[in-house]
């Protein structure tokens, strides 16, 4: 035990050593706090006022790391690890008790709302709010047939969509991960400001995106508790409510190209695998497809369902690349390539040193929006 | 000190013994948390796993409570004073850290995004989500020629202003208070589903609102650290900006009928401060105003601006009964008698058993919308 205990505290020190002190505020700070921190590295340093506390400690993405005390009673902790680019999930650890830290903004994520850390990214300006035309994000909430109540959902429309009321869009359902939320994509995913710098840059085309709640993220409801009853609310009850309750509403409520041709629907780690069972069993609704971090379409899946090789015009494919470093059977992209062979108009995206997170899926809107309604 | 002590014991038994044990767990909770809850008195009781903490309180309004800590690590504390129905901004304090409560949902108040509580209250359904047709709640963000930067507003539009393209509406700009933000109206106010509710009900004609942000919200910076910027900011930026900047967006990019007499704007505390400046010197603009919590229209300011007596339509002022229960010079609804004598269409609402806070500005803004734009 004593010679576990020098060993974790040599690689601490080890550690510091190397940590350079180029720490700056973040951009997911509330407003004019100094604190959290990180520096060039992607190291994380945070600070609290706790004066009789016997113990502190700052958690990201569930990994704790020591803070200490000064003589003022602030303590302050700086991680040993290096994190990715993009955004984290984190709280602090006061005596046992696991609290957001109240100098950060809120998200919900991880099936609660909490704090985050926005990590500077090199390729950030493609998520950043820039100074040019924006569309708009309106929250709306619609009668839900199948379940009786309301539906709470964002819908983005782009900066163009108010200035000549004739002129009617594709649209883009585009839906969250597991224990996330309908404000996902909005919030972490910056969807909104991703199309508004694109159109501005003239790299995309416009459309209308929809952001729905793919029905699973009350973790600690009865309903989604077990296994099956989470299956049964993504895969059955949520395609018969975008099937049956949003998209109707949606063309009869906004100016759309209502057809096949001029719809797709993407989504992120569980929201890809939603996407891909509906996109297989649906292609005369949805003509475009995107899986980001959330499986592919194989060819058994081609040979399972003749009418989607013959209706898919677009199938997007992206993975981080830290989650596809250890092969676990086929690489994605060879999957891809396979079908591609088979006709299917397919492709695939790895986003660089991400993994299983939103920097990855932001990349990912980035990427697949460029090619869509082309 | 000995004797002090008995006294607060013993105040706090004679509490105690008259708190009802029928507590609810609270709307504000975040998915599946059981606490906070609140009795039918308005005591709020909290609960937190802090194993290892050697004092943690709850603090309501500023207000600090002890908590217990049980066998299992978790803290238990219940406030001594009952508080008013409606929305109240909290936290922990754990061993002296400041922390929002993880079990709560997050809004913007008090300078910063925080927890809070949303008691019960008898007249609820008037902002419920309620299963009926719903406006659209619109994020937006648009270049300042007056700052050179981005806006941030949320614009509400009424159910029925995607059915008929034809059609064009009246604009109220409703501002929110010192350090709060332009979430605020909708958060915290309820705003949409107070206006969906009353179309529902037929109590209201249908008309766009506008939410933006009075320039005072960040209150840890540099230009609103002072008194003389605060009211720099305040009533003066803040002016530019909306006459300049943000009606003729509103008028351009909205189906708005763009003149005086379909133009209100109104306010909460020093939103109504803002309101009655801007109100009196621009009733060209704005014929109808409400005050909220927030001043009043005096004699004086009749005699001052001459063209507000002629062109004003509407001036409604309001307060919480427990704001103006001590008098602090003549009582507002004998100021709002007498400009009504001099011929100004003033009218007064007083929200029962409520103070400066929110529940007094829901139930303004309800009475208020009854009578705008008729």
């Amino acid at each position: 035990m004593a010679l576990l205990v020098v060993c974790l505290l040599g690689a601490a020190v080890c550690a510091s050593a190397q940590i350079k002190e180029d720490f700056v505020s973040l951009s997911s700070n509330q407003d004019g706090q100094e604190y959290p921190k990180a520096n060039s590295q992607g190291y994380v340093r945070a600070r609290i006022l706790a004066p009789k506390a016997n113990e502190v400690q700052l958690q990201i993405n569930g990994i704790l790391f020591p803070m200490t005390r000064d003589a003022d009673g602030y303590w302050t902790g700086t991680s040993t690890q290096p994190f990715d680019e993009g955004n984290h999930y984190y709280a602090l650890v006061i005596d046992g008790a696991e609290v957001p830290d109240p100098a950060s903004k809120f998200l919900f994520g991880s099936g609660a709302e909490r704090t985050q850390i926005e990590l500077p990214a090199h390729d950030q300006d493609k998520y950043a709010l820039r100074d040019v035309p924006h569309g708009q994000v309106r929250e709306l909430y619609i009668h839900s047939n199948v379940t009786g109540g309301q539906r709470h959902l964002f819908v983005y429309t782009p900066p163009q969509y108010d200035d000549d009321l004739t002129v009617r869009y594709p649209v883009l359902y585009l839906q969250h991960g597991y224990t996330e939320n309908e404000t996902g994509w909005s919030r972490q995913g910056r969807c909104g400001w991703i199309l508004d710098n694109l159109l501005a840059d003239g790299k995309c085309l416009p459309f209308i995106v929809v952001m729905e709640n793919g029905e699973v993220t009350k973790r600690f409801s009865p309903e989604s508790r077990t296994d099956g009853s989470m299956n049964e609310a993504a895969f059955v009850r949520f395609p018969a409510i975008l099937l049956q309750d949003v998209i109707p509403y949606i063309d009869s409520h906004f100016r759309t190209l209502a057809d096949a041709g001029h719809r797709a629907l993407a989504g992120l780690s569980m929201g890809g695998m939603q996407t891909r069972i509906i996109g297989l069993a649906h292609s005369d609704v949805f003509s475009q497809i995107g899986l980001f971090s959330g499986g592919v379409i194989s060819e058994k899946d081609l040979q399972d369902n003749p009418n989607f090789l013959k209706n898919n015009k677009l199938t997007f494919v992206s993975y981080g690349s830290r989650e596809v470093e250890t092969p676990r059977g086929q690489h994605p992209k060879e999957v891809v390539a396979a079908v591609r062979a088979k006709g299917l108009n397919a492709c695939y995206y790895e986003s660089p040193l991400t993994a299983h997170e939103w920097q990855t899926w932001r990349r990912s809107l980035y990427e697949f929006a460029q090619i869509l309604f082309r």
